[in-house]
């Protein structure tokens, strides 16, 4: 056995919801392969103590800009078109060996705070990838594509399909499928009909995932309504967007004809909670789209409009939500939301079969989490307490493939201070510096 | 010079929230004493490095019920009716000892996460007063007092209220003002004219301050509305309550009249975004209270029904909600909710000559917080970065009045073993054994 978790609480995320109260869990060539109540009989390289702690299965963010990590705070407070303006004055900048700075950023942050795999959708995909490959996290790495050219789209030569064919070339199911890339329709409003199909056809070919921002906004789902009498759901289905395996970004302003669609069709919906609330976008009705069928997964969205990657939050925060856009304090319990951070963003990036759960087989993607702090105790109910109590900056280690990616404030797999000094001596002055120019407006 | 926080990014907090980066303050006799760009010239007993902190007032807690930190996650995800039935029957059985052993772990957890002063309502509060005073954090105890015993009522004798005159008596100004007494209603549905006229006259007589739960759910503001042909915050001025200073917790369904009389009668408003919502209560109208003139405070109300005492959250959770409340995300800055938690708080509590920002001769009521980890890279702004990045997790020292509190996982005035002993061996034994039967239904 390469590691076993000794004496730790294990909640296993299974159908059943196990708590395991004195557990000890062993790893083996990267998978799950023993679950018992004391040391297996087999020699063990690593014993680690997990008294006092909570281990279960890695949370799965399926909504990031990763890169964009290095916008947190760049701007705030400030109506969605301004907003984009900040940003997009500094994204349009960028170069590869930015992206790939900030990437590292973000993958610490994720790690830290007990993500094993994440879906992006970014451009600058092979600088993503190589970052993503170093690091040992599991990844679906969609190139978010926007265009606007109409019929004189060639889908040969668009230089976002021509970057999305050598990613999947170079990366696609790289180290047994610990990466993978997506096809990416940005947004329904970002693009048109040409670019849709086109992504779609190539994507079912492929076999690969589809990343898609749906009705983020109101007026984004109006409009689309307004033009097509169709909801962007509805004329995305009628180019064959859902053929493959989707998840659907936000999902805020969907109807329930939507949400029937959007289940028939096995898209997942990814709810970005925080981030919805901070860009003023509304809340996503979770439970409806639940009950409608549809599984839905949990995502960050950037730091940019979070402003940060600890998905503990988007966890809480869901719950909460959907407790007031109820009035039901039942609505949405701890264990339900708990799901949706793992087994449904599993099954949204589909590795249902490989993560989400500790059982026998599975990877060994998990998180151990410190519960002998003031306020973790008591524990009346450990479920309860990692949704409503918890943060990430409890968590104290993060394995992916029984590989330990980060402890007690290091990084293994990642130069720390390498990324901090790139970060510091050659993002910053080259893409940020002139800040004031470069912004819309004073803040406070 | 006692203390000098050398080289930090000071936050004042101050009428034009100065950002001072590089920044010495010093701190003597438990004041602030000297802030400038150097070591003052005096001699300095202790120097403490701030190279990437951020040094701002402490924050301050304006709605808890501090001894129910023991009965966080004991029952979650219930309606309000079956939650406050599986509270009350722990509640009813407590005792002094219990109560104090868990005021102790919430005062713990506060410091953790960076709260200098709170107000607290609940019983037994001279085992919380103990439990305070040797703490050294700062606190306004409220007697929080129920009464439906009709024209019977005699204040003379009633146990509730002889027990806040006896705590006055002992506690009111203790230690030069650091803990005060305070009067409270717990609310108009739970009590009559009779006690809200004794204990307002009394509050006023002896310039205490006054603390209520008002308007918390719709049936209990539209219920008053139908006995009454007034809103609680309407009755209970008819009956003199709010004649002294006052704070009025979670005002969700106010209607602007209601936030009118209030302004006018300069009760602050004590916002409780997390619990408001894990409850299913609603979303308070923070920009229009604000709008309508009334001072707001934050609060986390008990660990029951948040599941933590980190203000950061409702910091966060403020400013998320009031921008999609309004649909505008440039709704409740991070300024100005920062200002809540700091100034608005020692506002509420009549502290604000005192603490709640940085200047010479205020109380060194001060925390310092690591910003040299990865969420918190890069940091474009500082206040934004304090608001929608950071956590109580990220408080590294917790000084109150000069003197230290909290440091680094260490809790320098409270014997955190001996507090987590009791709660094992007197507290969960004794109140929450034969959990199963206690409880109206089952978890999850």
């Amino acid at each position: 056995m390469d590691t076993v978790f000794c004496n730790v609480t294990a909640v296993t995320m299974d159908e059943a919801m196990h708590i395991l109260p004195g557990a000890f869990v062993g790893v083996r060539g990267g998978r799950i392969a023993y679950i018992g109540r004391k040391m297996p009989a087999e020699p063990v390289k690593e014993a680690i103590d997990g008294t006092g702690m909570v281990l279960m299965p890695g949370l799965i963010n399926c909504h990031t800009h990763l890169a964009m990590t290095g916008l947190r705070g760049w701007s705030d407070d400030k109506p969605l078109q301004p907003w984009l303006e900040d940003c997009g004055r500094i994204e349009d900048k960028l170069d590869d060996r930015a992206v790939r700075c900030m990437t590292q950023l973000g993958l610490m942050e994720l790690l830290r705070f007990g993500t094993t795999s994440f879906s992006d959708m970014y451009d600058h995909v092979d600088a993503i990838a190589q970052a993503v490959a170093e690091c040992g996290i599991k990844a679906n790495l969609a190139r978010g594509t926007t265009m606007f050219l109409g019929d004189g789209f060639d889908w040969r030569t668009f230089p976002a399909c021509v970057e999305l064919r050598e990613c999947v070339e170079k990366w696609h199911e790289y180290d047994d499928g610990r990466i993978r890339i997506e096809a990416s329709v940005h947004g329904e409003y970002t693009s048109t009909y040409q670019l849709w199909e086109a992504l779609a056809d190539y994507a079912a070919d492929e076999n690969l995932g589809m990343h898609v921002h749906l009705s983020e906004t109101r007026d984004e789902h109006e409009a689309c309504l307004e033009r097509n009498g169709l909801t962007p759901a509805q004329v995305l289905d009628c180019h064959r967007v859902w053929d493959t395996r989707a998840m659907a970004a936000h999902c805020v302003w969907l109807d329930e004809e939507d949400m029937g669609l959007l289940a028939r069709r096995h898209v997942s919906a990814v709810h970005c909670p925080v981030s919805n609330l901070k860009l003023g976008s509304g809340i996503a009705p979770v439970v409806k789209l639940r009950a409608e069928g549809m599984n839905v997964a949990l995502g960050t969205d950037s730091a940019a409009s979070n402003n940060n990657l600890d998905l503990f939050e988007e966890i809480k925060t869901a719950a909460l939500l959907a407790k007031v856009q109820s009035g039901d304090p039942s609505a949405l319990p701890a264990a339900e939301v708990l799901k949706m951070a793992t087994r449904g963003g599993a099954l949204a990036q589909g590795r249902d079969d490989e993560c989400g759960q500790i059982a026998i087989g599975m990877d060994a993607d998990l998180i151990l989490l410190d519960f002998t702090q003031p306020h973790l105790i008591p524990c009346h109910n450990v479920v309860s307490q990692l949704v409503y109590a918890a943060s990430g900056h409890d968590v104290a280690l993060t394995m992916v493939r029984g590989r330990i990616l980060y402890r007690d404030g290091t990084f293994p797999t990642i130069d720390e201070l390498a990324v901090l000094r790139e970060l510091k001596d050659y993002v910053i002055p080259n893409f940020f510096e002139a800040k004031d120019e470069d912004k819309t407006g004073d803040k406070a």
